[in-house]
């Protein structure tokens, strides 16, 4: 089939950014419906902001926990950041039930008590769940996904609906931790030109990533705590997971060793993580700026509404990545890394920066979303 | 001769601390004359600050750059924390001249620019001149003097003097850097008891460590600095220095590599690092922590006003240390040590924290005074 | 009766601050008992922290909610700041009920929704309350009390224990809200000496304010949020009421007008208050000068264990006070005044900061609590 | 003459926003060459950034003190926030001097001590020049212009030419001082319609108001400073000039009495004002409500690059105004009111926020430049 690109008039701003080159396979002639599950916390939050000019999808649905429901979304969601779109105020908050919430795409901002059950109730109802939370995301076939390097693992879908029993099309999609995000990309260019051994990661992780009322200003206000409840255990498990490959029945995971320090610091929005880096043989600074700025992503991943023409950006400046400064760029959806230089005990060391709320959370799950539709899934669901 | 702790009347509250088992080996009857060199900036005011109340050292001259000289303290030091002590505000400025300022003590807190040529005419004139700069903590025969961990290094002193023909009993003793200062203390005790081969060193530093004015609160509020210029050199070098030994002609640096990523938060005081640890052979948590809780620093450095019970604490609680909450532990001498836990690649990680201008810089020199005069080198010189 | 100061052997350093001209009327020979509700949350947590090392009470009771209730007050306060003490870390929680809790001072910590009914239950029992609640605070027979200020407001006990129907000497007596106490300290000698009329009081409140865990993080980093709910009601009547009198049968509010505007800032302790003032008559600065430095406070506040011999400083420091700065001034019980200038349309401007949870609100109990002693309330009680 | 809208091509996103109904009197058929004097500073480098996409201006000359002069301007300038041009940092940095700077339009950032005479000197040699230096902003004859406001102070222009003795077209325009613009914007449309008589002001003022590096952030993190040099003497002065009119002879402040308390905030960008308003006759919180919901500005400011069709809007919200949610309004050239309210002892109060470096400094000498150019002006000059 001939792919072209979106042709809907004039394009909501912030958000259409095409590919050039890389013609996809798939472009959806109405906007898709999508609803969010959990809608009225932080990510769901982030959720409705982005989805307000999203090219290819239309959110007319909001769903959340039962003391919310009926109430109308402008009344209960207590709105932290920016505007919240007209119409999504209006939309009444639907129970999170399949058989009251239709959309075939399912965004959903569910913690991690609740997702279990309610994500996999709508997968069996069909629908694509693109989940934030932690549950199904270490199961063998349940992808890891971020477009850009792991588009491959959404061959194990097929797998994961056979495992679970679900008649149709549905299926669980999971992001990855938000801290690890940010350390995975730059990780993964370098892990397919050089293979990587072993990492130690550092993070400095913006109090957005604790969601909403999520850390005490009392806590935080001039303060680092360098503790967040399992967040060592999940970068040093999705890291290697992210990077491995579905061989027909398992994602199996890279053989990379990681070690993970992270703390909390007075930042809004931006998780920075510092990275050193070995090498399975000697690689120089130079080479791996090399393949860095060469690193465009996963062809699957072009010219979706969410790509990036250049999804991670080298900077020279030598005291950058900052979170405030550079937060923004490809509207949160980038990775800047900086500090490219020499580690005196392994290869390589650099620092990396990723918005957490947006590429770390619901701007990498409708993300991943538009790669399924690209690629064909939504047919299939 | 007998040793007996100084009774000085009524001692000054914040200051005065004695060990209790060790004696040490000489009371300075009278107090000791002190100066301070750039007594204006921050970190010497905090000499002013700290020596406010010591019950060994009287500080009755500030010298500072020519353009202060001749006016009172009180007039040109713009005062940032605390109040001034009223008879050093009523102080001249004197010019950094040893043949003006008489004090056989000399705390400098000069900046590398015109430490060099300073300390050195000093120590020249028979003074004991203790250094926050840079510019000789690298020279094999100059003491990078912490107590509790390397008071063996003073051997070196006859040789400085040799080297550098200063004809009397002159000598320049050094500070650390204060970022290397967090990792070195608890480095130090399991070093010794394990031997470390590699440490990965993460810094997050306050503010305060970069000087007033220092950091424009433009760069830092809300805001990440992954960079401070030489800082992970400083570390990178003078770690290993000072867990090194005199051989009788140099210092010699322990055999350990040393990786840092510097990076400068919004926190005021305190600089904490995270810090994975490769020992020669392998080594339980367990068996680290004993030897941390049992540490109490070389024999020589208890029983001096500025010296802790117990020099490093290791706490329990899962999100410390903190730098707001916890830098004041033991009027901002003490470390604390959190998060022991292994390390999935190596053995040991852990989180420490230090006051990094207390610790780091002005209350260390000090303590290193005091080391120097129970050890008779005041005699000397 | 001869005064004499507490002879408690060797004194709580942080807390004993005897004033020396000014005997005070009764001096208890054993530390009494008190009690602490409310005792898990921020100002419950301050309660304990200050009366560690009171000279006159002792802490054994604390109590909190039923789901904390039997459990160790060490295992369900989550600490914020400075240290548990350890022997009230082993306190068991005790339900809010006076046949169970035995003091007989009670320092409530209560939030308003339940300080109503259990306070009168307590001051029923006969026990003496110092609340932090606004329930009672406006009531015409219920002292709003500030030691220095107003210690006549005593005088209307009887009548609430009257009016109440309370068999024993049992009594609640209340604090302040904390912004307001910033502002009245310095307008009541100010009063005193000149008559005010009107006063304008912009404040910039810190986010221990709001208790913990209070303020997110997300909504203050780098935010000033120009409301606090109900703050600027409460400035607006309980000053007057505190600048007033009893009058034999209730307690008239002094005739001030006062607007407020309230907010919120990044700071972690410290109210700061900007007032404008307009006097009966014009008053020249250096008139006002005079009274403030002149002034000590009500003479039955003085040589309690809270007092200070000048509960106000003002200072000639152009750009003080500041809250990270000043907030300890008298271990967080004194008023730093600055920036006495003229006010182009009224008389006088100022700026104010005071430490809102020591003196607005555990400290402020504590104090009132010394001066029911000492007045011989207790003996009643 | 026909007035219509600018055509130049795909215009520059953030900028172009023309007003509908109000057809302006000329313009510039080709972009009109433009020069940034004190272009390194802080806002200098806003100017640079503000006029990167404008689509009337081209900005192709740069200037800056002795020691930048003749190196590239990408070279010397410490960017601060954003991307900085590349076309821009390309440029020489030349002296400046009117000999050697060509444009018609000269944008000043130099500060006070360098304006007086260099701006004079453009002036004399016929150019536009828009100051941000307070040293003619209080000259009888030179605009304090904000063009929503008193547009008609251009009538002065004429006078100070020929008072100043310039041949040609030169004049002076100033912008208030940042803090100023952000209280006389909600004033004017409310002084217009009822009178005001007198106003409090309380600020709370970000530190990039005080230019970079500025603010150090030892002073200003967890801080509030109740005092920023000279700056509530401006608002008092610069406040009633802003709503006062041209007689034919000079510019005739309003009769309004002010009173301000200026304070600096840990806040990034945005300047917070709180207002206490009494007007000449009592004024209901509803009418004065209605007046600000319908005011559009003058209508010689509407239809320009920098024009919002409302520029300044009241919400609702209770907790609004706040700086870091609602500073980019407009693209930080709008003004956001809210917490509209009775004053108990006035007539109304109000908060008010403006982006203190886009609308309070270089955005509004663009604006005004705008203005100028759309009356005729430049044709004049």
């Amino acid at each position: 089939m001939q792919r072209k690109h979106l042709n809907a008039g004039p394009v909501a701003g912030v958000f259409y950014c095409p590919g050039t080159e890389d013609p996809i396979s798939f472009i959806p002639r109405n906007r898709i419906q999508v609803a969010v599950l959990g809608a009225t916390g932080a990510v769901g939050q982030t959720f409705v902001r982005l989805l307000a000019d999203h090219p290819w999808f239309e959110l007319n649905e909001v769903a959340a926990s039962e003391r919310s429901v009926g109430r109308l979304y402008g009344d209960v969601a207590q709105w932290i950041e920016g505007e919240l779109p007209p119409h999504v105020a209006a939309l009444p908050v639907l129970p999170c039930d399949p058989s009251i919430v239709s959309a075939p795409i399912i965004f959903s901002a569910l913690d991690a008590a609740a997702a279990g059950e309610i994500e996999a109730r709508f997968a069996r109802a069909g629908r694509l769940v693109f989940s934030n939370a932690k549950n199904s995301r270490m199961e063998p076939d349940v992808p890891l996904l971020i477009p850009e390097i792991n588009a491959g693992q959404l061959a194990a879908l097929p797998t994961q609906r056979k495992r679970m029993g679900w008649p149709g099309a549905g299926a669980i999609i999971t992001n990855a931790n938000c801290a690890t995000t940010a350390a995975v990309i730059p990780l993964a260019p370098l892990h397919a030109a050089f293979g990587i051994e072993q990492v130690f990661v550092a993070t400095m992780q913006a109090v957005s990533g604790a969601g909403y009322p999520g850390v005490p200003s009392l806590d935080i206000l001039g303060n680092v705590i360098p503790y967040i409840g399992e967040e060592e255990e999940k970068i040093e498990r999705e890291l290697p997971k992210m990077l491995g490959r579905w061989n027909g029945s398992t994602i199996v995971p890279a053989m990379i060793g990681v070690s993970a320090h992270a703390n909390r610091v007075p930042v809004e929005h931006g998780h920075t993580v510092c990275l050193s880096i070995k090498f399975r043989e000697p690689v120089a600074v130079a080479a791996a700026r090399d393949v860095l700025d060469a690193w465009r992503g996963d062809a699957a991943s072009r010219g979706l509404p969410s790509s990036l023409d250049q999804p991670l950006v080298v900077t020279d400046m030598p005291n950058r990545p900052q979170p405030r400064r550079d937060v923004g760029f490809g509207r949160g959806m980038g990775v800047t890394v900086g500090r490219l230089r020499a580690d005196p005990l392994w290869d390589l060391r650099l620092v990396a920066l990723t918005h957490n709320v947006v590429r770390g959370a619901a701007g990498g799950s409708i993300f991943n979303a538009e790669l399924l539709v690209a690629s064909g899934e939504l047919g299939a669901a």
